[in-house]
């Protein structure tokens, strides 16, 4: 008999996750109901965002109950439908727990996508996902880079800042990203769109702002910040007056005790603004932008990477690479 | 021999200001030129600001020179003219050099004050002044406070601070203020319109929090933010989903390492803005600032505090007062 294997959550963790806060749990596959339809998720997008939802507090999601399975975005196939749209066979996308069959009620948020027109269907979950759309909104809206301004990005190398930098470099902006190591700063600069790249390993914050400065001379128009500490403080430092800053993450933050961003001062004496920024801001333009990056795509204009891990088995592991930087491309786990 | 004594700096504090760090030099009173005039300086402004500029980097301001007087606003009386438009006897207020006499060309930024509508004329460095206006603009423009939201004011005894909690309460908002000790904390509900008020002394940053928690049951929609450190954090754990900080001072940071805050997630976790906020934004409206001021204490609507200290060798401990919190309202220092 077919089990689904769900990855529950078993403690919530104290700073960095471990084994023992997790489990996996096996359970019979559900029957499906009036209205429903089962899906066999092929894909998981392991995200950061995953970790500010195992503290106790609620952000701008429910934090996941402690016995209850980790969300997710994934990407599957109905197997079985009772449901008024969707229909076996077709793929379908949406926030599900992590689990190998979901299901979905008629007012349930999975939505159907055409695979047929990406090179492969875990894109709906990477460059046509959560990912590119948040890189998306944020340039097309967040952002607006125009020619002559610069564009700062940490975290350059990751699923959203891969993306940043090829659509602002679209638009006329200078962009530089900060990333972890030379070979990641080389791909910034040669596969994703980036005049320069700055690596922040070794570099202590003087050492940073230095560098900073020293790829951005005319300063920091815009930054677009995913990993807080001395990345976020060594930018600031290096923001021009009316500078915008948006917060789409702060990655070296979630698994402990925050450093503590002594240069807000900044905002105060050169007129900044500074912005938490999450895609259900969009929920109403998400196939607006999916339909523009899968354009890009197509047309040879837009390039992105995957990272894909194999096995239910191996979701913890791919969850733990987000925090050491070990991922080459959005984090995804196939399942089937 | 009439002398121009000038408050100058000798050398960059590092960290709080000493003595050392000043002198009162003596020159001779300036011999005005064509199209000038010559200002005996009346009031000077004292404010948390002109640290800031204390300070090597330019800000929104040119940092002060080594060896230069101190900036200050203050409000004088022309003394003698060749000026095409301020005449001998004429008020007067501007951003000067910390003095007894300063000279102001034909394009200088001294312009006249009518002081027959306030109580005394150090209003126009008070409620109709710097602060005044900075809290006017603040509540118009930067927070908009509506009926039913909750604004948080750190500082709020202070001399904008004070002002922001009669405003706003105007609007309808309810308004609670931070402030160091029960006597400030009685006077914000007794006299400055607030709500109810937090002492944020003896309180580390979990009982501010649950102080705050307990004036705000509902959570923070507007904070107005003037002093930073541990007030921020606590204020930040304590703000809603969309909610807006506007950051008008840092103070507890002006003088030293900073704190460090450690919340800036909850920008990110609940989609909050934070900015920085300086008076210049507004600096082509004033006018229409200072004239519904001084009509707000015309009419009796609107109170306001003054901490007079006498004579050009109080500046240094008029300046330090506003760090230990030991003044009691707006602080001048009057010079004739």
């Amino acid at each position: 008999m077919a089990v689904n294997r769900r990855f529950t959550l078993v403690s919530r963790p104290d700073g960095a996750p471990r084994p023992s806060d997790f489990r996996l749990v096996e359970e019979a596959v559900p029957v499906i109901g009036e209205g429903e339809c089962l899906i066999r998720n092929h894909y998981i997008s392991i995200d950061p965002a995953i970790r500010t939802w195992l503290n106790q507090e609620d952000t701008y999601m429910p934090a996941i109950a402690v016995g209850d399975a980790l969300r997710a975005s994934t990407l599957g196939v109905v197997e079985a439908s009772n449901h008024p749209r969707l229909k076996v066979g077709d793929w379908v996308q949406g926030l599900n727990r992590i689990e190998d069959y979901s299901v979905c009620g008629p007012d349930g948020a999975n939505g159907r996508v055409d695979v047929s027109r990406v090179p492969s269907p875990s894109a709906f979950l990477s460059v046509a996902g959560g990912t590119g759309l948040t890189a998306w909104f944020a340039v097309e809206e967040e952002l607006q880079p125009k020619a002559g301004q610069m564009l700062l990005v940490s975290g350059a190398a990751g699923a959203v800042g891969s993306i940043i930098g090829q659509l602002a470099r679209g638009r006329g902006a200078r962009v530089v990203g900060i990333a972890g190591g030379p070979a990641k700063c080389a791909r910034l600069v040669e596969r994703y769109g980036y005049d320069a790249a700055v690596d922040y390993k070794g570099k202590d914050v003087d050492a940073l702002r230095a560098a900073i400065a020293q790829a951005c001379p005319d300063g920091v128009d815009l930054l677009f910040e995913n990993v807080g500490g001395i990345c976020l403080d060594a930018a600031l430092l290096n923001i021009n007056q009316g500078g915008l800053v948006v917060v789409c993450g702060l990655i070296s933050e979630y698994n402990g005790e925050p450093y503590g961003t002594r240069q807000l001062i900044r905002l105060l004496m050169h007129s900044v603004a500074m912005r938490g920024y999450v895609l259900p801001k969009y929920a109403a333009r998400l196939g607006e932008g999916r339909k523009a990056l899968i354009d890009l795509v197509a047309r040879g204009e837009l390039v992105y990477d995957e990272h894909v891990e194999e096995g239910m088995e191996n979701v913890l592991p791919a969850f733990m690479r987000l925090f050491d930087g070990s991922n080459e491309g959005k984090m995804v786990v196939k399942l089937v």
